[in-house]
């Protein structure tokens, strides 16, 4: 067996950025082990010889040398970690060059970057969202669903919270959601509570084996988890989407990453960065 | 006043890897105005063609080319996109080639990429993380608080939510918060429900003038949100914090995202990507 192969992220900052890209080009070598190393907030010329130290150790006990995904704004500490014995991936100075160019404009490097508190209404509005989000989760209350942006529906267990909390970390959409119980299923209406808001509504299905699964997981042996309930709960509930024309799609193979762009696409929501 | 600058974000799948590197760059303009378009799930030439079109409609309506950022795994769909009228910043030609051979291994172009269900021991694991999150929200529960991996404690509406499901959902953390109410202020003692996880626990403080607004936000005119009461209360909290030892970091102007690289860091936690 080969050691796995040792891969850096460096930045000044959160190294947010450095680690999304990272880790989205390694998922493209899925035969190849790696083992990680994160530095955030290298941000002093001390910080960043101790990392390269680190590195050039790295490199003489394992032989390859190692891979450094770095985002680092600062010019002197970049210095610095150019100068490890690693493979270096450096984000900022591939890409910023370039688009300096395109847009005639010097970068401004501004000190809070993506991942900053930056704008602060625009935060407020992603950490409001959460809030609205929480406050709506399960069906627990109709006050102010007239403010959702979306809300979805489903059977328990089909994904609903944390694609909602998802979507309000990320992209600020106010998400509610609503379970479909036994109850709604029977009916060939829409939930009462959710009915005045059908343009908002999007509906999550899922494999009946997946979700016995995860119901199992959670009550074993249950009549909940049976697959016969889960088969006939799902029915029902797609039956409902076609019937009132609600958008579904289904979650079994889907992250809630995936979910979200889906809800974002087919509900037409525009994100808010 | 120009218009402002057309961006494309392309993809044949969610496309939230170009889009995290896109505004990461973009941030670094802050005197650029900036015009997004988002077009995830580009799999098939017509989609592709379609997407063309649209960016060289905008191209002669703007006279300025857009930007487009993608990444696009299938070579077909990427060699149509490539011909569009655009400034191309396509993140996979870029490094996956660089990498390969680095690696002396081909890409995989794994259908399922970063952020596809993948390995779904370690996606249950990070819903696992989220439900925990949720159930030990707020202090509300103090049921299986032995198997939270970080604590967050904090007087009321210091961002300690948002902070924990963004851990959860982004790192399969299991982060439980507890709130500082008035007695536990009082007291010169741990809170009793969390004095026995001591090594877990991190506190979050922040500024009195952000918290009075952000309470008077939610409560006007209240006691809870004077002034006198969250210098008091956030003093308070702090000695406790530093009685005992408790790590802190104040969150004014911090995101959540940055909280939760700080959090990681300061508590040695394992990024579960």
């Amino acid at each position: 067996m080969t050691a796995p192969r040792q891969v850096f992220y460096i930045s000044d900052r959160t190294g947010l950025t450095a680690e999304n890209i990272g880790e989205a080009l390694l998922n493209q070598f899925g035969n190849v082990e790696f083992e990680r190393h994160v530095y955030p907030f290298i941000d002093t010329t001390e910080k960043a010889l101790a990392v390269v130290d680190k590195v050039n150790k790295t490199a003489e006990q394992f032989g390859d040398r190692p891979i450094a995904f770095f985002s680092v704004v600062n010019d002197e500490i970049r210095e610095i970690i150019k100068k490890s014995n690693a493979f270096h991936i450096n984000f900022f100075e591939t890409f910023l060059g370039l688009l300096e160019k395109e847009l005639n404009v010097e970068a401004t490097f501004a000190e809070r970057g993506h991942h900053g508190i930056g704008n602060t209404k625009r935060y407020d509005a992603r950490m409001e969202a959460v809030n609205f989000s929480l406050s709506h989760d399960d069906g627990v209350s109709d006050k102010n669903l007239q403010e959702a942006d979306v809300i979805l529906m489903g059977v328990s267990r089909s994904d609903k919270t944390p694609t909602c909390l998802y979507l309000a970390l990320q992209y600020g959409i106010r998400a509610a959601n609503y379970p479909l119980i036994p109850d709604d299923l029977e009916s060939t209406d829409l939930p009462r509570m959710v009915k005045p808001y059908k343009d908002k509504l999007f509906g999550l299905t899922i494999q009946p084996e997946r979700l016995q699964a995860i119901r199992h997981e959670r009550r074993p042996n249950s009549t909940y988890a049976k697959i016969d309930t889960c088969r006939s709960e799902i029915a029902d509930a797609q039956n409902m989407f076609k019937r009132h024309g609600v958008p579904f799609t289904n979650t079994t193979d889907k992250s809630v990453e995936e979910l979200a762009v889906h809800i974002l696409q087919a509900c037409k929501l525009k994100r808010r960065f």
